[in-house]
């Protein structure tokens, strides 16, 4: 067998997230791997580098899966091209080392989440970025961010309150930058919590508004209490920015 | 009476096109005037700069219309904000001059289309712009823009062949840009026809592909022959960018 590298790109307003569920076809693995499955003649199943929300966009997921030996790789990559639907790209297909794993072998994932503050919605932008009109204290953001960087237990910061595996994860940067009436939250790490980077925003979005002080943002995260960080932050607004091995 | 000057943005996808044709709602010019005539109470009639086409989006439209003297106009802005569709933005409200004429007064206009001609389709652009996988010759482009751009008889480069009316234009630039994949055309004028930068842009497409040689534009120009021009290319890639009065 082969492995492949198939980097893909999709807005994912209409589907129900990345992950196959049960019998839901309208999620992007189970689109991807039906139209794989049904070229290549044999089921396939991908592996992706992340699991994206329902409604969560990516400029660049990578998955890998394994084809028979021989499998013209170019002919593969024109007919992902060809039938996927118009909201979901294939950017690259490459042949990939044994070994590749799109989860385990990442190094870095980068997301960002927009935020319009403008007092007009971006009629071409509206479904990749919050519109929240009105100032925001970038600096008491700024000092809020410092606090979620680095090594912690993000217990508080995740949607999924009963899990048994590890909740420490590393984020390795959080930086915003503003464009005119646009800002972006960049958030680099080894790998996120369900839900992580939407609650880091909806908290960090609190301070921002001045409805949460920013010196209480490493209590919230010691406290490794749900109840104690922010709102989630809507789904449209983040994007999956890049994935480095 | 009191004139107001509305800017709006519109995503066109899901319209057909700017002007109201009898009882069809599904206009831009349908919808700002159903709001604004429920909101003041009165029938309200709206006068664009231009019209745009079924499909065609604007970051700027600019249009005029009358209310009575001392209507709260930010009240009025507020209410477009709330209640137009997410897809069509008020950008701006404000008292005009009573001699203002949103397409009288209107000096130049600029169009934008957008060709993506890369491997892959941008998920996120792909309603704004058309994907033309591809190499496209520029410098030909280039040459072939250059006949189109002064003062002519634009007969053959418009859908509307019957019409009595002058079809003497005046088109003070065409540029070509590029920002990786993606190419931009821009068209600034006084005016122009109906469907004329599609059909300028469908043939300007067909001379950087090599079907068409550049040299030939003026005599196409010059032939008032609609069948002598290319293409009208799809409403999608196009975008009303800016007016100026």
């Amino acid at each position: 067998m082969t492995r492949l590298k198939l980097t893909l790109a999709y807005d994912g307003t209409r589907y129900d997230g990345w992950q196959r569920q049960g019998n839901t076809a309208n999620t992007i693995q189970a689109r991807v791997e039906t139209l794989l499955s049904r070229t290549l003649e044999r089921p396939v199943e991908i592996h992706g580098c992340g699991r994206t929300d329902a409604g969560v966009h990516a400029r660049m997921q990578v998955c890998h899966f394994d084809v028979p030996d021989g499998t013209d790789v170019r002919g593969l990559l024109a007919a992902l091209r060809r039938y996927l639907p118009e909201d979901i790209a294939a950017r690259a297909l490459e042949e990939a080392d044994p070994r590749f794993h799109a989860r385990l072998s990442c190094r870095e994932k980068t997301y960002v989440y927009r935020v319009n503050t403008g007092e007009t919605q971006d009629v071409f932008a509206r479904r990749y970025e919050l519109f929240l009109p009105g100032q925001l204290d970038e600096d008491a953001m700024a000092e809020a961010a410092r606090a979620l960087t680095g090594t912690h237990d993000y217990r508080a910061f995740t949607g999924n309150h009963r899990t048994k595996k590890s909740t420490v994860r590393t984020v390795s940067g959080i930086r915003l930058t503003r464009e005119g009436d646009r800002l972006s939250l960049w958030f680099t790490g080894g790998g996120f919590l369900y839900n992580m980077v939407r609650i880091m925003t909806g908290t960090l979005l609190e301070v921002g508004q001045g409805r949460r002080l920013p010196e209480e943002t490493a209590a919230a995260l010691a406290s490794l209490d749900r109840q104690q960080a922010g709102p989630m932050a809507p789904a449209q607004g983040l994007t999956l920015w890049e994935v480095l091995y």
